[in-house]
């Protein structure tokens, strides 16, 4: 459909598998012409530890709230028996009723049985259209290949088979030593419209070898969300069904992590930071329509929080990423979404920079401001922006794309 | 530049001069090629209460600062002198520093001494771009001139002198009968992009000869404008200089109207309704790139404040913009911009309507929902997306438009 992104990386990183983690992908034709694949399931060891991190939209797909069901019960007091997920594009079972829930039901119920886990062990994602029926037996039809070929996909195969607009599979991978044993970090993603701050349209899945107790798990992958997943932003629009799941098997024998504040902890949480910084840009690399990835950093505010607000009032102004779609170094429109984001800030205060470049301080353009300076930069692919507000020590840095005709083109006729 | 938004009303309205109020305009030159006539001066009679609303921006303009410090001291204990209103297109004069207060003190300073008014008196916006400082000198050169033609130009003279991206020139009347007595109401406004909730790039006056103490007229003006200027969206944008002014003449000799909650205040006010109204969605017709006017009826919510989250929500949505534009009637988009206003939902007892059709309820596509009827409905120029979310009696109607090419074509090229 779409070339394939002019940000896009030159290539899926090469990611070996982890411990305990099995995969397959199956073309089970949910919406797609023959010969798509179209669903994946990844299959992890007894022991695994599951976290997740959710859209916080009101109308949340079937899919999510059954995850988030499953993951409020966990699996204390019993042997714990392994995990699975199952995912597939096309249809995001959303906006479906009770139908919706039935088929989640059918789905996950029929990977529980092949795979001979608890059903509440089996979670799940759809992205694709929402309000129509997700056809769940064309599902259901290719789960039995799917348990038979578990191994067979690497996760290259499993990125590729969850896309929708994306215009390439997005995986990336770290490790660390924790306690003398290397630990590893893989994960997948997708999403390139409606992606938003509070998780929107994104489905991620990230699987460890390392060995991790529920708590500090569901601590980390809760704490990393704020500055990667949620820092970045395409539309401002957030999804019905974003998902973040985080796969912990235990199978690199680490002794346990059993607090989210201690040395072995701060180990992993690096190698997490690292593969979820990375998904999150690829996600804005891969923005419907971009031209241009855009770093803005707000530094001086009064709070953390209100440098957030600062840094998503710039990235989100249809007017700021328009004028970097047009390769113009309209500070203007900076000054202007500063100004609307609601957080404190003093005009006179206020120091603006592109790629570096001085631009405007204390109120009025900088008298060191050269337009072909700041024009040269904007021609790049990759812009900065940085802000100062001239008040505090609150920071916080946020990743967007341009707006262009081709966010439009996609838009205005996919129907997702 | 731009062709004439296909939304546009057929003509300016007739609309006759009123009492108290002499308008001139000319070419100042201060930014368009010679000829544009870019500055409009209006002069109010000895008399004028004067009430205002401006930008809620943390990085307001020059002339929206003066403006304010200028009505918050009021004509109290003194004759009153009359007031003026001189603006330019251009330039706005905004983050320009002290030299941008030293050009509102030169520039109404100038029309003062011409008008014989006490400085205090004399109002001025700016619109056009940012950052760049005001060529006063042009302006002030001019105002000689302006002085000498009042009452040679007309509502649509003015309303064409302060145009920037517009592509018509905006005006609405109406009359109410206050104690015997016909009272005239008139309004000019501009805007076209960066409109947003909070009084965004947008300036409008409005003219009447009513007599009207200075606090009910606040109030009228304050009150009014959260459903009529604060209910339209473009962009999402929030402008540096956005400006209402409300000026009365008190020139029709009715009775004063001393509060704002008797008869004649609630007579007057369903004409400024009226005209405020229609201002409001004249800038929406005029919306950079548009080519839907659409309106966001949200009812059964949990509170007004709720009703208008969600509303703006979804008028502020790009997806549900760009599938507007697209003439698709993507309710998935609608539901996925309820559920991430923030606002008390439930997915289960929203109901979605497009042009009156039903699209969604309960939680789930409408059986008597038909693709073709909606499809059919999306085509027309007008749309209408009514949102039922069952849960309370608050609600609000917001408007906007779509997004489109044009949109990206206006603000990649044009420095605002």
């Amino acid at each position: 459909m779409t070339a394939v992104s002019p940000l896009a990386p030159a290539a899926f990183p090469a990611t070996a598998p982890v411990d305990g983690v099995e995969l397959s992908a199956a073309a089970a034709g949910v919406r797609y012409g023959a010969g798509r694949v179209d669903v994946m399931l990844a299959s992890c060891a007894p022991g695994t530890e599951v976290a997740g991190v959710f859209t916080k939209s009101k109308t949340r797909a079937a899919p999510v709230l059954d995850c988030e069901a499953k993951l409020s019960r966990g699996a204390e007091g019993r042997p714990d028996p392994g995990a699975a997920v199952i995912v597939n594009a096309g249809n995001a079972n959303a906006f479906t009723g009770a139908a919706g829930r039935d088929a989640v039901a059918d789905v996950t119920g029929a990977v529980a049985e092949a795979l001979d886990l608890p059903g509440d062990r089996v979670f799940s994602s759809s992205t694709g259209v929402i309000g129509e029926p997700l056809p769940a037996e064309r599902i259901t039809a290719v789960i039995g290949s799917l348990a038979a070929g578990l191994g067979s996909a690497c996760f290259e195969d499993a990125a590729r088979a969850i896309m929708t607009t994306d215009t390439f599979p997005k995986g990336a991978e770290a490790r660390a030593r924790i306690g003398g044993t290397t630990v590893r970090v893989a994960g997948i993603a997708k999403g390139s419209g409606m992606i938003a701050p509070d998780m929107a349209t994104m489905l991620v899945y990230i699987f460890t070898d390392a060995r991790v107790e529920r708590g500090p798990l569901q601590s980390l992958l809760s704490g990393l969300c704020e500055t990667t997943f949620n820092a970045i932003t395409v539309d401002g629009d957030t999804s019905t069904s974003d998902t973040l799941l985080l796969f912990a098997t235990g199978a690199a024998g680490n002794a346990p992590i059993a607090r989210a504040d201690g040395p072995e902890a701060a180990e992993l949480e690096r190698a997490l930071r690292s593969v979820m910084t990375d998904l999150a840009h690829q996600v804005v690399r891969d923005g419907e329509g971009a031209t241009k990835f855009v770093e803005v950093s707000v530094a001086g505010a009064a709070s953390d929080s209100d440098a957030k607000r600062v840094a998503m009032s710039v990235a989100n102004s249809p007017l700021v990423k328009t004028a970097i779609a047009g390769e113009d170094p309209n500070w203007g429109r900076v000054v202007m979404a500063v100004g609307k984001s609601g957080a404190e800030a003093d005009r006179d205060r206020l120091g603006i920079s592109f790629g570096g470049l001085p631009v405007a301080e204390n109120g009025r353009v900088s008298p060191r401001y050269r337009e072909e300076d700041a024009a040269a930069h904007m021609k790049e692919r990759e812009i900065r922006i940085s802000i100062d507000l001239g008040l505090g020590a609150g920071e916080f840095t946020a990743w967007t794309c341009d707006l262009t005709h081709g966010y439009i083109d996609i838009n205005a006729d996919y129907r997702s």
